[in-house]
């Protein structure tokens, strides 16, 4: 009991110490109300990310759900439905947010090793999302006697993918194995950073092309007795304003990545930055 | 004839100092051999990138011709024609290399204001021929009685030509006009360079799904006696191909963009460049 007593004495008086810190640093030094507004800034355009990411998830449930007949997995139209959900919440929403984790300020103090785990989790459970997203409509091609990959659309998920797969083996080669050589991942960051962002703007387009393939052939005014694209259902509206959310939260995560302010410092440049608020204390 | 001799002179002895000094810089400095083999790593992209320009120039224009009968102006199936040479030659090809404009090591050494111009030259043809492919498709549905706008393609699409109409008047009332405040310029850089990126990728999954709702539409297999889209017909092939081609376009554009060592640097940032390169020559 004394020995979580103390511990909980010794946590009050670091947060106190901490926060006498932050208050002195923030009426001493432009540097500090610099970074913390920066910080401010993150995290409120972070929750709108998150906000926009669950609203993606939610109307593509909801469209699949409420106008095309919910989900099985037994090879018919209820287990392409399982596409558009899985590949939305995997290729762009649970990917965009592994994208970005680096950039949240609560992680630049904590050991990278860590995030790096957590980073790669992330992209795996996209993947095996994606994929399971391309089995159901493989399943259901094969199903109804529909060709494979003739569209643009397919084209460019397809790559998308694989370009996806390529990119986390050669993360987790380059980037988590411990022999890997230092020269390696030097040369390998840089590419690695680009082919993110290509892979994430490959599934937006993705995504967008798809939602308009899907509508152009399942709201063609003959068959099944619904509305035609063209004659504005609330289903198209819906649908069109799910691709309108999907940019929004595409445009933010690249907005984020975008921003050099919210890169985690390397080793080299946590020195410089550890010099200047010590000496934002010192003034 | 003397004055001009004296001037080739004059111009062959400036040559000659410049090939000494670059000779000797790369001779003494790893910074010089650095920046070096950057700009011919950038040279090398940049032609890449012009070549991919001209072929989905070629590519929409070849498809068009062969495959949907050529051009005309006259609220026939022959004047939406025009819609996609349009959009893909303004809003993706000149867009693009307007955005890359400042990267070019050549006009580093230049002053900014005069390419500031050839920017906004670049990219208010762009905005033309955009308008122009616009009013093509507009013109299209009036003379056929088809909807406007109901497509999620034409939802990204007219939104991608608002941003950028908005882009381009506050870029010119922002870094053009003499009258704007330099505080005003400070804040809108971000923005702007975050915009310009946003419309650039919008722009992109535009073409993108317009190519396959065009395909989609048109190789329906039933009307005009052609081949289904699924049975992978030459056409599809070639506009699929056509796809791949903006998409590799869009991903060197935006690989050169990510790349800060091609940034032009500012008036402060340039000191130090120089001093680092006379430091280089004295060594």
């Amino acid at each position: 009991f004394y020995g979580h007593l103390f511990q909980l004495k010794s946590e009050s008086y670091a947060l106190l110490c901490l926060t006498f810190s932050m208050v002195q640093l923030c009426g001493n030094s432009d540097y500090m109300t610099d970074m913390i507004s920066s910080s401010v800034l993150f995290y409120g355009i972070y929750v709108l990310c998150l906000c926009l990411g669950l609203l993606c998830v939610v109307f593509v449930s909801y469209w699949n759900i409420e106008w095309r007949g919910g989900f099985a997995w037994d090879a018919s139209f209820l287990q392409f439905n399982w596409h558009p959900v899985l590949m939305v919440t995997g290729l762009v929403v649970l990917y965009g947010n592994a994208a970005i984790l680096y950039r949240i300020p609560f992680t630049w103090s904590q050991r990278k090793q860590c995030w790096k785990l957590v980073h790669a989790a992330l992209l795996l459970s996209s993947l095996f999302l994606s994929i399971l997203g391309l089995c159901a409509v493989f399943d259901f091609h094969t199903g109804y006697h529909i060709p494979n990959l003739y569209s643009l659309h397919s084209w460019v998920g397809i790559c998308t993918v694989v370009l996806f797969t390529v990119q986390w083996v050669l993360g987790l080669v380059g980037f988590l194995s411990p022999c890997s050589p230092l020269g390696f991942r030097k040369l390998l960051k840089p590419v690695h950073a680009w082919m993110g962002m290509a892979i994430f703007i490959l599934s937006l387009a993705s995504c967008l092309s798809g939602i308009n393939e899907k509508l152009l052939l399942a709201l063609d005014g003959n068959s099944n007795s619904t509305a035609a694209y063209s004659s504005h259902p609330a289903e198209a509206l819906f649908a069109n304003f799910l691709g309108v959310l999907i940019v929004a939260f595409g445009l933010v995560v690249l907005g984020i990545l975008s921003n050099q302010r919210w890169n985690r410092l390397e080793p080299g440049q946590e020195s410089s930055r550890v010099s200047m608020v010590l000496s934002a204390v010192k003034s």
